[in-house]
Formats: C-alpha cells, sequence, structure tokens
C-alpha cells in the first residue's frame, strides 16, 4: 500500500476536515467558544477564572481491543485513559466524564465488572468523575468516552503554537506501547489465533495495556508557561509531529540518534523488530510532544516524576518534518504511524 | 419473553444503576457538579449566570437504524436530534457538539456526505454547533454524539420533582414515530428484505426518520417556571413515566381515553396495528413529558408552535404508573416500552 508523503494525505485527518467544513453552519455567536475542531480537544470558556475542556474518543472492539486478547481491565483502563490523554496534551486537569456503552447480552456480566473494574482505576489516578452515559445492547463492544477538563482561561496549550528556533521535546519512552502490542499480537499467533488472554503482569505489555498519562507534566508545562505548543503521542511520532508542525505552519527536524526509544529484547530483536521503527511510527504511548522555546531551554526538566523528557529536535522555517541520522545526513521524515483509514481493521 | 413487573426490573435501569455504583470513586470534591447520574442529562454550574448540561447518545447500525431501510441524511438527522432531545428534556438550550464516528471505509463517500447533510440540517434547526469530535475505520456505523447546552442556573428540570397533585402533561402525538417504524419494517419485508431506502416523502415516516425536537417548549417551560419535573419520550410512555414516577417517588395516574395517540391508517388498524398500544409504549417520539402544580395549571397552552399539549393525568401518592380507561376502571400499567436489553437486537 502506497504510504502518504505528506500529513495532508493522511485520510483520517482528510476526513476529519471533510465533516468539519460538511457540518459547519455559519458565523453563529458563541462567545463561549475558545477552540474548535482541530486540535486535541475544545476550549470553552466557563467563566473568568476557568477554561473547560472537551475531548471524545471510541474505543472500539477490533480496533484498539480484541475480546480475545487483552484482559477485560485493560479494556477500561485504556479507554478511559486514551480519552483523558487529551485533556493532558492541553495542560488541563481531568475533571469529569460521560460513557457511553455498547455490548453483547453476554458480556454485560462477568466480563462487564472487570472492565468497570479496570475503568475505575483509571478514573481515580486520573481524576475523573462519572456524570453520565447512554448503555445499548449490541452485538460488538463498544465504548464512546467524552471527558471534560480545566485549566486556567487562555492558558491549555495548543498544538499551533511551536515557532522557529523552539526545541521540540518528548515524555517518556517511544515505542514501548507498539512493543507491548507486537508481543501480544505474537503471543496470539503463537496460541494458534485462539483465545490467549494477556497477562497483566508481563511488564513489556504494560506500556500498551495500562498506559500512563503524564497529566502532571501537563499541568506543570501549562503553569509555567513551558510548552509553545503541545499534542499527545496517540498516532506514533511522525505522524504526531508533522500534525504539530502542520497546524503551526513550521517545519520540525528531529535527531534520530535522541530519540529515548524503548529497549527491545534481544529475541525479538532477531525478529526483525526495531526499536527505532518502533519510537517513530508505533503509536499509543500517550507521552507529550510539546515544543520550548529555545530561551526558556534551562527550564526543561530532565525527568518529571520518575519519566524522561528528551530534547529530541528543533523547529524550523518551513514545512513538513526532517529526521537528521547520527552522521549528520537529513532525510524527510514520513508519516507512517497509525491512521485507521490505511491498515485493515 | 417476560415483561418486568416494576420499572426497576428493567434492564437497561439495572445495568445503569450498576455502572454509576462500579464506577463511583468516593466523595471527591467536584464544586461545580449540580446533577450527575440518573436524569436526562448531567448539570455543571458554569458561571453564576449559567448552568451547562451535557448528555451524551450511541446511534448504531442495527439497534437505531439500519443501512439498507434508513435514508442517509435520516441517519444524520435522527443521530443530532435524540441527543438534543435531552437537552430539550432539562428545560436547556442546545449550544454545542461533539461527534465521534466510525465507519466502513465503503461508506466513507457518498453516504457519509448524505448522513451529514442531514445532521448539518438538525444542527441548523436546534442550534448546535461542532466543537470536536474522533473518527475511526470499522466495519459497522457507530455514532456517539455528546451535546452541551445552556440554563439559567437552577433553572433546569430534573424528573424527580413531580409532587401529588401536579397534573401530568405530553406535548405532541404520541406513536407516531412507532407506527412510522412498523410502516418502514412492513415495506422492507414487503421487499423480501431486500434493500428498500424509505421514500423521505413519506409524511406517515417523518416522526420516525426526522424527529423534531421541542427545543423551545422546554425553554419556555424552564423559563416561566411552570413544569416540576420534565423527561423526553424516547422509550415510550409507560416506561419514561415509570421512571419518572420512581425518580420523583409517586404514582402516576394515566387516563387513557385522552392519550393524544397517533391516528392508525384503517390498513394498518385492520392488521392490528393500534393507536393505545402505540401511545402507550412506542418510543423514539422525542416529544416532552412534563408535570405541573395544579395551581400553575390555568398556564398550560393548549398547544405551543403548532404542537399540541395534552393533559393525560395526575400524580398521586404512592409509587407506580396506573392507568384509567373510560369506564373509570383503574389498573397498573406495565413498563413495555423500548429496552435495549430485552429485545433481540
Amino acid at each position: 500500500m502506497p504510504r502518504p508523503k505528506e500529513p495532508t494525505d493522511f485520510a483520517e485527518d482528510a476526513l476529519i476536515a471533510r465533516i468539519g467544513k460538511r457540518l459547519s453552519i455559519g458565523p453563529r455567536a458563541a462567545p463561549a467558544l475558545r477552540l474548535g475542531l482541530g486540535d486535541d480537544a475544545a476550549i470553552l470558556r466557563a467563566n473568568a477564572a476557568e477554561d473547560w475542556i472537551f475531548s471524545t474518543d471510541f474505543s472500539l472492539e477490533g480496533v484498539h481491543f480484541r475480546l480475545d486478547t487483552h484482559p477485560p481491565d485493560a479494556v477500561g483502563y485504556r479507554a478511559l485513559a486514551r480519552a483523558a490523554s487529551d485533556l493532558a496534551a492541553m495542560g488541563s486537569e481531568p475533571a469529569f466524564f460521560l460513557l457511553s456503552l455498547a455490548i453483547p447480552r453476554a458480556r454485560a456480566g462477568r466480563w462487564l465488572d472487570a472492565m468497570l473494574a479496570g475503568m475505575r482505576r483509571a478514573a481515580r489516578r486520573l481524576g475523573l468523575r462519572l456524570v453520565g452515559g447512554d448503555t445499548t445492547c449490541w452485538p460488538q463492544v463498544a465504548i464512546s468516552i467524552t471527558v471534560i477538563g480545566r485549566a486556567a482561561p487562555g492558558r491549555a496549550i495548543r498544538r499551533d503554537g511551536a515557532r522557529p528556533g523552539d526545541l521540540i521535546c518528548v515524555s517518556g519512552r517511544l515505542g514501548g506501547a507498539a512493543l507491548g502490542l507486537a508481543l501480544l499480537l505474537q503471543k496470539r499467533r503463537a496460541a494458534g489465533g485462539k483465545a490467549a488472554i494477556a497477562s497483566r503482569r508481563n511488564s513489556l505489555l504494560r506500556p500498551h495495556l495500562y498506559p500512563q498519562i503524564p497529566v502532571a507534566l501537563g499541568l506543570h508545562l501549562a503553569r509555567q508557561r513551558l510548552a509553545s505548543a503541545m499534542m499527545d503521542l496517540s498516532d506514533g511520532l511522525s505522524t504526531d509531529l508533522a500534525r504539530l508542525a502542520k497546524a503551526s505552519r513550521v517545519k520540525a527536524r528531529i535527531h534520530l540518534d535522541r530519540l529515548p526509544a524503548v529497549r527491545v529484547p534481544p529475541a525479538l530483536a532477531r525478529r526483525g523488530i526495531r526499536a527505532e521503527t518502533l519510537a517513530l511510527n508505533g503509536g499509543e504511548d500517550y507521552g507529550l510532544l510539546f515544543t520550548v522555546p529555545a530561551a526558556r531551554a534551562s527550564r526543561i526538566p530532565r525527568a518529571f516524576r520518575g519519566s524522561p523528557i528528551t530534547v529530541i529536535g528543533e523547529i524550523r522555517e518551513g514545512r513538513g518534518v526532517e529526521a537528521a541520522d547520527a552522521h549528520g545526513r537529513i532525510r524527510p521524515l514520513t508519516s507512517a504511524g497509525w491512521d485507521p483509514f490505511r491498515r485493515s481493521s
């Protein structure tokens, strides 16, 4: 399948743009609206002291999880964590969520209880409180979550604020979730495609099954006014950085030898799993991707609450994303992260 | 299949209660939260002049619409109208919405454009503006919509405020949507189960395909402080009234000869389709069900913007719902409306 050359070719982005265009209903006065489509989340001005941040996320059987592979509590945990990641990416504080749940009758017992237990654990950790929802009976499991967060007025960090000279930073390790998923699918194949629910104890699987959302780091960056642009790493660095660069109308250059890539166990490396590929294109790490003006570079912490923060490149004049290798050779970086409309689901 | 005897037996209500219980995370301070689970929508205090109202709703292929039966623009129109109905039911003014959309690749072209055109028409009519969303590729069409409305502080009308002596009112005709659906399914059977997209011009189908949401009436009832309790008629009067009575801890008595039932064409009446059954148990009319203290009865309009308002009964001490027939005989009314977990989907 040919890869898209430009992030503008991304099928999902094109679809979102089309939906926005078709549904736009003209310049209706909406004084509370601060930011609509196109970022991680929408921003409404609730009052003089607070903006409220809104985002919505699907977690669908067969796309975001498999019933024969993912432990039910991980399904619940991830569904809420993924949604909350958009709040962290704006530097906002998670507050409330609404849950819409479609499940087959046969899953409405023990499976549901275990799924809800995982979601409850995520809710506690993330500070999210359930305020509403919808349930229905359906042949497949579909979870839709809307999260509501808070930020000081005007302080939420958008993805369009990067300027030439800014440093490009990421939090956490890159590729850990993709490595966990690769392991999971490999176990599944080894089991002959039969049901093989993953062990929750395997530490290599944890970044995929129970992603940690850097809410506190996002808040810190917003409160300290450190980041000029920010988004979450949900679809993979090569894709997400292209989106940030496009929104900010700048070029991003990263240095491949600086990527905080996950360590790939030798047995997997021998099978061709490459750390750099996972780091560039593996999605669902849910770390933060952000830019910091050079004048504030000295205030970038080396780590935050145990998670490393790495400067991986810089913003330049121009468009697109390029990568420099260890020898200083520069090439354009193809957006090869997750795109639901390009892969078979 | 045995019918439930009490609304508390309702499978969907029980599931919602279970989710709420399993996900509750203790008495965490949430000063903005005015109303959480259990009503049509949640209420958050945005500022001294405004409450913001939140609700979320699924529209799923095979449950809420069929791709081989429903015109795509009706799928879009209904999805947004159904969600907005929860805002009308609180007496709030629709403002914003988020759209999560899962569709097969093959539907992402013309079908999607037509669906979005229907949704745009509903958005215009309802005063809703798109501010965010999520899209993904999936074998089935799943639409999840979160709506945000506004109300004056403390003025949103809940379903738990009905008191003995209050009059029970409904807006619009009852059973029109169920009649439209019955016609639609009959046409489908007549076509031998083959694709038979409904004509948008058939006026009997319109209440099902393009439900009118009485937003202005809801606002009027809230602003005039006329209604003591309110909800929307989404699952059918017998079920929805039981929910209102249960939330308010009262008994509801309706008079069957006062129901503003849809007129069933003779050809359909001969096939056993009864207006009273449709009026009692047919869902998706999306009229308003509300109670008015007797002292304010004279202020109940007979119609509002062309739609009739009918007093169908009164609230009494006790629990449950009962129906009086034309001879004054009173019997308990069974909740026999729509319950996704009791029917096969």
